[in-house]
């Protein structure tokens, strides 16, 4: 029998994926589950997208530009300017989700045994991209005690080596959801400058700041343009994950040519994705703010609920639905399995994401879990006091 | 300036690309250009699969599962079964593209250094997605003069060493339009058998063979279920390319589970394209019927007019919808710029694929060049017509 290969071997599960037997098994024994281990909102796609699918002509369905529908991308550079990022559409590639557009840039700008400083926690299919292309993830610790905040200079200096190709940043974060200040952007730039690395910002979240916060993007910050590459998608935007269209954004146009290999290798961004995706950029700007007033109030409502927990410490979200919580227990792993195994209030139990699987160096986040605010309110509170009751129980 | 990666660096342009420039130019010069160059049929895609996705009734345009829709996954068994292929759903995981298939398939079964035989002329992003993985190619030869037959086994034993993981075979082959026989698919089951090896089949083209033969798969042959790999398609079989969705299929438990970690990283495939092609599935056979009957009618048409051409070889296709032909001209490269920027008749000129760039030994195929048959019959006959005639003038 031929074997598999290392590479194979060495592709990390994730973290959310290894409780799904347990959550099957539940399942079948008639307990209810309450997701709070997943990013897919529940919030509606918005009509115009949708529409613009279903009232689609087409009598071929063909494969679309490479970089992807030339109409489409001068819609998105248009987004982009009123964002203040300033793009022209030959900066733009659409990709086949954020997904494609991180492995597009690992792959530009890393070889095998090159090394990519991440802060962590982060979104772990980073190690996924990274394992796929034999880059070494090195990863910088950022605490929930500081909320998250980007760790001191002095910390990415002494991580920097000649193998280093860059620093990827997740903004505003998952899980973290931490949204970095133009003050650290511009820390992050002086870095990336002053040791030639490029700088990759995972701006999927871009849309989602809470608290009256802007978001500054590493595009708006001047200088950069040859070291920075943006990675977004419209898959939480509005809501339509299943579409699987992102960009991969960058006016280095070395980073552009190469990436365009990628792509080409693939053929094309999916076709009816991209009439969903490019009907999407008209949608009124009411919907997003009902969407972030719908988050926000979420994260209200997490934080003020989790707070009560005794010894639990509660970072403080500022973007993006996601929030990590230390809690009162060993091991978040064991914890998040018994929750399915051996748990229940009144038939429902919640399903969590152990948050170990976020960060790159082995024993941290043991006891932290990341909770996506992707449900209604009442939903929310009870998935919370389930799991405040579930803790009492465990605690014996 | 930060600098991109070696792998970037190597990432092979698709020789299909590199002209482009030039058809560009000649179509603002006024000329009109006819696409022998690529394969995107002008077959309609099923209306029951258009209609699937028009008639939609998605709220919220959420991920699949990663490894593809479960109803999805049993209707393609069922199809499998039609074709005497008995897999189960579980041995199947819906890609994007027959292109993610291959990429997946090359990164379970080899890491970095390690190497793949694939018998050349072969479809050109082979070399992209081996460059993604660091994967050598050894190519073997196969012959015009032979109809791009299965090389002798001896041949492949040359070329295997301790870093070979697999063989690859394209069945029917693009460009070659060859159809492996039952012979062939057993001479290579037991090369891989006995070295312990994979073998990679794409069988994006399955349905399109001529002259009465049938295809026979490599999960048809007994006892290769443990190193048997199908890279699949609905691009050209439903003419729906631009949906991006493809299968790999394995028997072999592990490949599935590695391959699906890979699947994990990018999440889903897409959703609006998994709608169309599960209903794709039900399309009435006179629809397959009809198509077949439209290529073999096409490639009958092209063969019979390229022949006439004073000192070309012509392979035979007998499936698919490429051929090659060997031209009597020095440089094929020069020969399809030169089409382009210096030739017209009336008005028009055609565009064909130099097939240097489907071999991976440098200076083979140099003369030849690769000739889709995806046009209409009229307009097929006009293409080799202007191919005769600018001949006739760059002989000169
Ligand atoms: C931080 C981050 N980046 C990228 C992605 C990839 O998303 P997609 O491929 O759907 O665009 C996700 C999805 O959850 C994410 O959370
Ligand atoms: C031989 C072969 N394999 C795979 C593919 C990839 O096709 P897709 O990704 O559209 O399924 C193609 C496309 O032309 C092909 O010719």
């Amino acid at each position: 029998m031929p074997s598999i290969s290392r590479r194979g071997a060495t592709m990390p599960e994730s973290p959310i994926r290894k409780l799904v037997p347990f959550a099957e098994a539940a399942i079948k024994r008639g307990i209810k589950i309450i997701h709070l281990n997943i990013g897919q909102p529940d919030i509606k796609t918005p009509k115009i997208a949708l529409d613009a699918v279903r009232n689609n002509t087409l009598e071929v369905l063909a494969y679309s530009r490479t970089e992807g529908a030339e109409t489409y991308r001068e819609k998105i550079a248009g987004y982009y300017a009123k964002n203040d990022i300033h793009v022209a559409a030959d900066d733009i590639i659409v990709t086949t989700g954020g997904s494609e557009a991180l492995f597009f840039s690992m792959g530009t700008i890393a070889d095998t045994g090159d090394e990519i400083i991440i802060p962590e926690p982060f979104y772990a299919n980073y190690n996924g991209f990274a394992n796929e292309t034999g880059i070494k993830v090195v990863p910088i610790v950022s605490h929930i005690e500081d909320n998250f905040a980007l760790p001191p200079i002095e910390e990415f200096e002494k991580l920097i080596t000649p193998r280093t190709k860059a620093i990827l940043i997740c903004n505003p974060g998952n899980p973290t959801g931490y949204l970095y200040s133009k003050e650290e952007i511009k820390k992050l730039a002086s870095i990336v400058k002053k040791h030639n690395l490029f700088l990759v910002a995972d701006e999927v979240y871009r849309e989602f700041t809470y608290d009256n916060r802007e978001h500054y993007s590493i595009l708006q910050e001047s200088g950069l343009a040859e070291n920075a590459i943006i990675v977004d998608s419209v898959s939480k935007r509005y809501s339509m994950c299943g579409a699987r269209i992102g960009y991969l954004v960058s006016k280095n146009k070395e980073v552009i040519q190469t990436a365009l290999k990628f792509g080409q290798a693939r053929l094309s961004p999916p076709t009816y994705a991209q009439i969903a995706s490019e009907a999407a950029l008209d949608t009124p700007q009411s919907y997003f703010d009902d969407v972030k007033k719908e988050y926000e109030e979420r994260r209200n409502i997490l934080i003020s609920e989790l707070s009560e927990i005794k010894g639990a410490v509660v970072a403080r979200p500022q973007g993006a639905f996601y929030c990590i919580v230390e809690l009162p227990i060993e091991n978040a792993d064991t914890f998040a399995k018994w929750l399915l195994e051996d748990f229940n209030l009144d038939g429902e139990t919640v399903m969590v994401a152990p948050a170990a699987g976020f960060y790159a160096t082995e024993g941290l986040g043991t006891n932290q879990i990341r909770i996506a605010y992707v449900l209604e309110k009442e939903e929310l509170k009870r998935a919370v006091h389930i799991l405040k009751e579930a803790l009492k129980v465990y605690a014996n």
